[in-house]
């Protein structure tokens, strides 16, 4: 197929900041895309060629949105995962496929994929109810402290609860859940693996992430790790074991623990272009975006080292505001060295909200880390 | 004035590949932007907020548009200057200005400006027809050989002619024209300058142009050009003497020629993002597009330092080719270490059009320069 003259038609499911980042690099292959979401105030609206209002987790409209395309991606999980079998059924590429998003969109399946595949994760025991959960407790057959996750729509800050003592159940909905053992750790850890239809597989480095106390939410992304070689290696290792175990064609995002012992623990994974890649737009040879289409096209993978050091500071909503968004300060940032923000368009801002990020880069990476931190207490997100 | 939450308009004159870069880093910052172009398949109608049909040279298509936005700048040099000097007399920002359009769009006037402005450029002789050149020859006054160069609208391979004997003069348009001397030349070199409305100013590092012998046109650029420092620092001092000279706002790209005794000469100038600068998108801390937005919009600007070596080629339509493009082989150079391939997106190719381009990045410039001659023979531009 000729992605760069032909009638060749990529469909991107979701229409918010990944996949604006997305567009960015389809622009530069001048390939021609479909975007479908559920609000016409989408960031993806423009620098798409089409797009289509319509709810992703509606059947017919994902599924009469898939018949147009010819390669159909995601930028978000949660999206109709019937309809994306039926595509595939009818000879629409989809990546990742409908098999995987089943997987990945329920916790507990994605648990006990990795489990089935030795893969290594932390030991959980999986409910059909939150009662359930208690009632384990009352038996003496789990105890506290653990985390407890929603198996469904789970997400950065929602879904998931550190339970320390039974009271702290009080107030989760009674849904089908996983209680995960509390496991200690050192540092969060991620790496993105690309694979391509033909089977070939590349690694971004290992980046390390620092979240937000209060919001879950990463708050510095940096890359390379600063970890030891052989941790990062294992680290590696684990990413491109499950790329292979799901068979998966496009970007996969593995989110892991390493824990005191220097063990790799799979938290969870994103099958997309993901938070933790995104200084690879300024600090890799290839960024992850045009890295996910390269796979998703069955083009050659690009080159996945670093031309320099790389952090990431996302940008999200100051508490306290709420309404039209205002970056205070942007151009005070704008004049240290090395400093790239990246607005995602959202009109409005609330606290906690992501609505955009900075890249820092420099051949030192403690130096990038330096500024990341004048950055982060800089630039307010705010509202007029 | 807010340019990331506002009701702030940036116009773009002009929607052809430059303009669609620029889009692109206008994407990142979020800024609403407005383009005018006279054709409906130009490359910037999609990442634009606003696209408006319209001729560049018309008074009243220009001042029309200009009136709606709130900063005006150009991606090709021939637009209307009447209609720019008149909004800038209404407080609209115009980078750059009329007045700097002006004396660029006449070479002549151009060439005073240098010699004014006791930049160095080579001698010339100024001739309001070129049936004068004639008589200066016959006369004595002038002798072969020379460069004859048509006053306006004198572009890359056109307006532009070696002449070697009077009968090189046949067949050239009746018109305003310079005959310049012929000076033998090393290197042709490019140093892109940045300055904002409060003076602030920096350099891209210098680049050395390798021209294809027939089309006239630039087929390679080397980022950091391979020559001597004290020849590189004599032909950035010339640019950003040449940028203070115009008061410059926004890019100024400023070719040169390096003569056998490394005096540097000023060739043209082009006060916007330039295809030698190009490389700087995967190359530079900064990309020349983000580095004109942070002009125009009196933002810090970025580093315009290296992180890798770059070298960029141009992808030309191939002769004998005429009618819908087909990139040859391109997913065989994306197999290469280190190569983006950069398509503009225009339909029909012909021979020697501008199709695109193709940066080769890698630590060593060397290293990206042999990729770079691999990249050249092995894709082709040509038609269905």
């Amino acid at each position: 197929m000729n992605y760069f003259s032909s009638n060749f038609k990529l469909g991107i499911l979701g229409g918010g900041q990944l996949g604006k980042m997305l567009l960015n690099d389809t622009r530069k292959f001048d390939i021609y895309t479909c975007v479908l979401d559920s609000s016409n105030e989408a960031p993806c609206k423009i620098a798409s060629n089409e797009f289509h209002l319509g709810d992703l987790m509606d059947y017919d409209a994902v599924y009469n949105f898939g018949k147009q395309v010819d390669v159909l991606t995601i930028e978000i999980e949660n999206v109709n995962v019937d309809a994306l079998e039926a595509l595939e059924k009818e000879g629409i590429k989809v990546y990742p496929a409908s098999k995987t998003l089943r997987t990945i969109q329920n916790k507990a399946r994605q648990k006990l994929f990795y489990k089935d595949n030795n893969l290594p994760t932390s030991p959980f025991t999986r409910f059909a109810y939150t009662s359930e959960v208690k009632e384990a407790i009352d038996h003496g057959s789990l105890t506290v402290p653990f985390v407890w996750k929603s198996a469904q729509f789970g997400y950065d800050g929602q879904g998931v609860k550190i339970v320390k003592s039974v009271s702290d159940l009080e107030g989760l909905p009674n849904v089908e859940c996983i209680a995960e053992e509390l496991v200690p750790f050192k540092n969060e850890l991620a790496v993105i693996v690309a694979r391509t239809p033909s089977g070939e597989s590349k690694n971004f480095p290992v980046v390390e992430m620092e979240f937000h106390p209060e919001a879950n939410q990463v708050e510095y992304v940096i890359c390379p790790a600063r970890i030891p070689e052989d941790v990062a290696q294992k680290a590696i290792d684990v990413a491109l074991k499950t790329s292979e175990a799901f068979n998966h064609v496009g970007l996969l995002a593995v989110e892991m623990f390493q824990t005191h012992n220097d063990e790799i623990l799979i938290n969870e994974v994103a099958p997309r272009p993901h938070n933790s890649g995104h200084q690879s737009i300024e600090a890799s040879y290839t960024s992850q975006f045009e890295q996910h289409l390269r796979a998703i096209l069955d083009l050659p993978l690009g080159r996945t080292d670093s031309k320099v050091g790389g952090v990431m500071v996302n940008l999200v909503g100051a508490e306290g505001y709420s309404g039209n968004v205002i970056y205070e300060n942007i151009s005070t940032i704008m004049g240290l060295d090395g400093v790239t923000p990246h607005i995602y368009g959202k009109k409005q801002t609330r606290p906690f909200r992501k609505m955009g990020h900075v890249t820092i880069v420099d051949q030192d990476i403690n130096q990038a880390r330096k500024i990341a931190e004048e950055v982060k207490s800089t630039i307010k997100v705010i509202s007029e």
